[in-house]
């Protein structure tokens, strides 16, 4: 094993990434205890993209404890499992406001592991990469467009449950904003012809935290607040 | 340990299929505490079978990074434990709409265990290909009659439940249609004379998510929704 | 590590021993919290001996890999601690039916380690080989004397609850004919002069697989039948 | 893997800090089901704190076995995930007292995060040594300022409930006292030129065990006291 | 890995050890929401005690496999957890007699903190090895000192519980009788000039089995008969 110097940047991100998503998980699994049995569900499925992505990291870690560097391959692992999961909680946090439809559910699970493995079919060279880029960006973008001006923003916005409201906006925004580094960085490394020397790691793992660990924790205290004036605990 | 570069698409598939398989064993342990009383077992008992996939594939990965192969060894290990624990796990299901037999329950075991041990022996070299090839299948098309003409459908069909008739269909359609790649594979490398060099252990992980973890959210969204409208919750 | 080829019944016969053993030990675990009240303590301690025995696999497994060939000492191990626990639960089951005397509990506990320990001493050549053996042959069969003649058989005998009464006999049946592996393996290495070429271990995890989770899930079974219709649930 | 000698201070203190670290987050997991609901957001975080520093000294320790040091980069990973954790639990304790600013909670989270990241940057060398003691040293005064001065202090010392206050006064006094090592620390590294030989390593695990520890248990004695005459339970 | 023969009696007496404090601690676990209010807290510090011995355990395994032998280091870091766990586990129990002062608790967890780190840094040369023993001598005959005449067993004496009793006598039994391996192993390794060659080891396996895990299996027995007749369940 190597052991990771004081100075590793790269090596820190991925422990305190791993360490976060860990723990954030942890919480989030305990938290589907408290909620008001009809929030259960979205924030299982946060618990479980955190688990996955916690995993993901950890496999990372060893590959960088093994080589010194981590192939793109251990994120995309994490996010075909964990984005997609990310979206279903959505999906049944807006089911709250208003019963959503089926056909939706299962746009929204296709379309955003579509997004995931077309992106990594570009960076692994099974795509033409410009291609996979913009298949990447139309699906991400139909994901926005749904949480924007779809039904479930309606069902949102109709809702009288003013903490459920601020919730979504704040999570929507995780999605719109914290998921922008996702293409990005695709895009670099597919078009800026940019050689990963630690900082894309870095950003990514920044990134995770934020919109994995932060959007589970909002969601989870969206989902206590909401659920102290509901039906029931 | 061996890195998994970017472009390893069965590395990415084994690690992919590990962490969806992991987060639906969660998803169903958790579950199995949702439910009603009554569609506890068959939700605990795909929770089990989940996590029986998810070790065997564990393991699997464990020798791709030793080895740069996975010898189907590691599928069948999987394989002899979790596909008899969903077949048991239907007819607990279909026990919610009418008390099924207990020499159906035993047929059931025996004959899954030795659908999945024939094969084994088969690929393994122990016994005659062909004779192997053909007792496999005989032992899934009897699995199948039992799910389509026999008690636990008739059961079904007959339960005033129709969302538990809904799921039963599915899940059927899955046992059908998923497990279809199990001789499939069986047979082409077996008669075939093909080398697997990675495409074969791709298709069955993809399968494997189909066939064991999305029957099992299969089997909890049922239980959930046929529960909610049941005795106690 | 050294990866399983296909042809490689002896680790098969591991990898799925351990995987029963472990899935085995998640549902008892879980199913001690589904039983009536008096039938925790045995349900959980079923699970114990299950998990104890899917750890002493693992071991085993690891020194498979590593070598090749597993020593006893792997299955001894695991013994000295499952065998005990499972005849404690028999003891607590027993004690359903009717209260069971201290006296009988540390007999059986001091027994059924000694049965375990002196075959170990034989088998690593510290005691004389016949001695050792002869030694662990009377102390099962005072086990099987009081769960045939003594008062834990009155006990059931006598105890209105046929479920109960079904449970003890099948339960009684695995230790008497399915623990004769264990005489009979320490006979045919001690006298026999038999080289473990990896049949034995084989058997062994056959055998565990029957006398440790098939016991396990009737224990459950017996608990989650015979409960529904106590006290409480 | 290297064996530890038994002369071995460091690893000595390593294995214990480990051992304590983890036991500590069972029971502070266990016990935030013990305490009335109000208090079980902040005994969770202790919880996860606990899990985290045990995590990262289980890190710290593979290292040590692989190379017979270990750089702080394993302690600073864990601290920027474990101390925003316990003053989060402390701002979720006073909120028991009296309601919180959410203005405060996110610049309690900020500043502790930074407190720990300008100290590694400085230690790792990113950022001019002084600049950086100074900066966490800054941090480290805001919060106790705002521990013992600001709103915090104000509701808890208003609060009728005698045995908070006293548990608010003890969890003030180790931030004050024990997380003195932490700057302490930084300075001998970063101005002493004192090259780590282990004695700074056995600091910081005495130090952890008490300000993390030792910090989980008593809040989680005061949750359990105060929630014993508290509303529900 | 090396791979342990049969005849490896220390192996043997270290897996089977790890395997019995492992299912103990399980147990204890499981036990701990089984039992009266009162007494989950000592039944909680006894599974504690269990896990951080079972983890040592564990480590001084791989010790053995890596190199062959254990030094004690293994041995006291997890002695420094368990034991003081087990001291006040006690002091919890006598409390459900009558309630206890808070300076005992403190004196009993410095006292027996105390007492393992003397010994060590006797073992370790750290301090002259007669001295060492004697502070561990004296500490160890505090300990019992407060259990056989302080206010711990007068509270208990005077206690109308009769299980209550029963179950401190036994315990306070395994302290006095079984506890002193430690001293006497101490005293042969510093002063009889023994070098362990496994004997040692087997001893301490043993004792620890006796003294930790049948010590928290008495105290989860005396809590769940005591429990029985008491308050709530």
């Amino acid at each position: 094993m190597t052991v990771f110097e004081t100075g590793d940047l790269a090596a820190a991100s991925y422990l305190s990434n791993f360490l976060g998503l860990a723990v954030a998980a942890v919480l989030l699994l305990l938290g589907s205890t408290w909620v008001d049995k009809s929030l259960r569900i979205p924030v299982t499925l946060c618990a479980l993209a955190l688990l996955a992505a916690a995993a993901a990291s950890f496999e990372g870690r060893l590959a960088l404890a093994a080589s010194g560097k981590i192939p793109v391959l251990y994120h995309y692992a994490g996010w075909i499992i964990s984005l997609p999961l990310l979206v279903l909680a959505l999906w049944f946090l807006a089911g709250r406001a208003g019963q959503q439809s089926v056909g939706l559910f299962w746009r929204l699970v296709i379309v955003s592991v579509l997004m995931v493995f077309a992106r990594y079919l570009g960076e692994a060279g099974y795509m033409h990469a410009t291609l996979a880029f913009l298949i990447g960006l139309v699906f991400w973008l139909y994901i926005l467009g749904e949480l924007y001006f779809g039904r479930m923003d309606e069902a949102v916005r109709l809702s009288t449950d003013e903490l459920l409201r601020r919730g979504y906006f704040w999570l929507r925004l995780i999605v719109t904003v914290g998921w922008a580094i996702y293409p990005l960085g695709n895009f670099i490394t597919s078009f800026g012809g940019y050689q990963d020397d630690g900082a894309l790691s870095i950003a990514y793992n920044v990134a995770d935290l934020l919109n994995i660990a932060i959007f589970g924790a909002a969601l989870l205290a969206t989902a206590i607040l909401s659920g102290a004036d509901g039906k029931n605990a």
